[in-house]
């Protein structure tokens, strides 16, 4: 048998990683081959100073941009099967910037010893399923000889991610602005924007982080615009929430309630697609950014045909933990040790009851908590290493209230490890200050 | 007979009023379906604010900026079938700004009224031939129902340009720049960088005209590094060039001869690839960005598959007056007018002396006398308009002198139509005054 992952970032690899795991306690795993568009693997925590195409001409999946530090607690997406401090030999604090968080995926993918099972370089430019033989074909194009081949697959694990395709709206007069207008994929160095005033379009994680790095390192002004309501932080001075963005004229915007400003740049942090290029109608996924994704059985199983896999497809809480569940259980559909119903009707009540579920909660807690328990469903039915869910929802629970408390200063908080218990140590220097991003600097005591 | 074309801008368009003019002219004419990304005709000169990806997810088209006027005096670029003359209803200057030029190309395919060929919004996902069936299958997305579905042609025309996938080199330290890194593809408002230090990699039309923007709109200094040689024209003060970029190190920058320079932005004005991300590969052109390209007969007709043609591949002077001879020449090929050689042996020894012929140039003029000969020839052998070649060379010639005279005030120069032997206007204010690249404002008198 021979199964295909699409993309090696923290699904991709986790999947890896749920094969690895089985080969290693002396199971036979399927054949794996893991198609990635990037030059290594990492997905999203990748930096690259490229925006819109690469230097092949595909487009660049990095939306990361510098100085990013974690926006939610490690504790929340500790792996269960390596922790932070068996990475690093050491507690650390509880916001590690991009490359730490980088270096630990990456450390847990490595110790898999299963980079020879990936294919760099690779996008996939096309996925068929032949019902006759049911089989798979996937079309790769290995960029570095530039030539394009086929091969077949009995299973098929997409993990290409969805934060990396902007959903990017138009705004009325944005052709005559005088100045740069981005969307936050293409976001890269805060120092851009020093001294200058910046229009953020958006109220969710990248409205928030970006704005906060402009502040950070030296913006003159931050213009946050929403669409419904404001994300009601207490902002620094320089910062200021106002309605919808209605038009654009040279470089002055005008907002919904009739008030204007005048701008040097427009951040447009409008969210993103889940954009599959490269899949037919049938095997295509279409949902909305939610928990409870469309169309997946269990949020890992497509429903059309169930011989077709996605990871990491839910909007998330949790993160690289939760990806794993998803991974260990679909390694074990895979390799048979979890039956997928045969009725696509029991498959379907599943969809509409977790749909049901997440509609039924009223708040982030109760979000938190929901995601809370898909994790702890899948993990029950696998070999993945327990953990202590209501741990990490704990420390979602305390994060959103640090938030609350001080916007600029909740990365300055520490939390109890879900998995060794451990309480996190307090970070050097507090965030506003800290604007060194290196892992080195990160790691000094 | 049914025929794909791939692409609506200035060479699929070409192909559409080709087939229409025969038909128009009482020819049976096969079916003809036009595959385009955008939402409208035009190409490369439709314009967006957008960078990157568009609304659909799929990567912008547009290189175009604002305030762009022609780098090339329009009288080498005219159709021989449909005048400036004809469109504006008098004659107009030599150097149109981009709306303009767009407003020409669009009533000329406006009138052939073949509208109703184009399904737009359609990106070709994959295009495979059939040696069985001796068909070409086509994927494409409809991407405002986002449906993928596949046809089946007899011919296929790719005309998809060849402008619009950056290649951006990398250099040392880019991703510690403490500014904004652009390839000239995402150039889009000069007024961006006003009051910036801006650093241009490269010294071809991009590097030269986006600097002239830069300069034109208010840049405080413009430097350009060189690969190869300096560019050579009499530049304006603020602006200089140096040796080519080594390394960058937050917002210095370091040239081969140990200068430095601190700038605010460094576009890269490093060319552009040919990109057929939905061909595979024995369909697939590979080619240099030259004017003999390699493997198309008559620089149309895939050498390995005499039933697939390519528009406007070359590296160009003439435009698209070269794509129409092109797509005339195509057209008759495809209705059995032009007969295409068996012998495979006979196509590389076309090919092989146009590579030749090309290598045989010394200069400038030799090379725009040699595309000049090339569309002549093209042009001899179907019923596109004959037209003054020479006069057409001749604006070319004349264009380069003025540049050498003064980079800054070429555009203030009129040159002699190859069509109708009428002599442009000057335009009525000089190109460095001239702020406002509106059509309205360029046509008042």
């Amino acid at each position: 048998m021979r199964v295909a992952v699409i993309g090696a970032g923290p699904s991709g690899t986790a999947a890896l990683r749920a094969f690895q795991s089985a080969a290693a306690k002396g199971a036979e795993v399927p054949e794996i081959v893991c198609f990635e568009k990037q030059d290594d693997w990492g997905g999203l925590w990748n930096y690259t100073w490229r925006t819109g195409l690469d230097e092949y001409g595909e487009p660049v999946h990095c939306s990361m941009y510098r100085y990013l530090w974690s926006n939610g607690p490690k504790e929340g997406l500790e792996f269960a099967d390596y922790t932070f401090e068996e990475h690093f030999g050491k507690p650390i604090a509880s916001y590690p910037p991009r490359e730490v968080l980088r270096n630990y995926i990456l450390g847990r993918i490595a110790k898999a010893n299963v980079r020879n099972w990936c294919r760099f370089r690779h996008p996939v430019r096309w996925v068929g399923y032949d019902e006759g033989m049911g089989l798979f074909t996937v079309t790769a194009h290995d960029l570095k000889t530039d030539r394009v081949y086929e091969e077949t697959f009995d299973r098929v694990i997409v993990a290409s991610g969805h934060f990396s395709t902007p959903n990017a709206p138009y705004f009325e007069g944005l052709s005559t602005f005088n100045g740069r207008v981005l969307h936050a994929h293409d976001f890269r160095d805060a120092l851009e924007f020093k001294d200058k005033d910046v229009l953020i379009v958006g109220t969710s994680y990248s409205a928030e982080d970006i704005g906060s790095q402009c502040w950070k390192y030296g913006c003159k002004s931050v213009t946050v615009s929403y669409r419904t309501a404001p994300m009601g932080y207490k902002w620094p001075d320089s910062w200021k929430e106002v309605p919808l963005l209605q038009k654009v004229e040279n470089k002055t915007c005008t907002f919904q309630d009739g008030s204007t400003a005048e701008v040097d740049a427009i951040v447009l942090c409008t969210g993103y697609k889940h954009h599959f290029p490269f899949l037919p109608d049938d095997l295509r996924l279409r949902t909305a950014n939610r928990l409870a994704t469309a169309d997946l059985y269990k949020g890992v199983v497509w429903l059309h045909n169930p011989k077709l896999f996605y990871l990491g497809m839910q909007d998330q809480w949790f993160t690289f933990n939760m990806f794993d569940a998803q991974a260990w259980w679909v390694r074990d559909a895979i390799m048979g040790r979890i039956g997928i119903p045969k009725d696509k009707n029991v498959l379907m009540a599943d969809i509409e009851k977790r749909v049901a579920g997440e509609d039924a909660g009223e708040s982030d807690y109760d979000a938190i908590r929901y995601q809370g328990d898909y994790v702890q469903e899948l993990i029950n039915e696998t070999d993945y290493p327990s953990f202590d869910v209501d741990a990490a929802c704990e420390a979602f629970y305390q994060w959103k209230k640090h938030k609350k408390e001080n916007i600029m200063g909740f990365r300055d908080n520490g939390y109890k490890s879900a998995m060794t218990g451990t309480m996190a140590p307090k970070h050097h220097t507090p965030w506003v200050d800290c604007l060194d991003d290196s892992m080195k600097d990160y790691l000094r005591s």
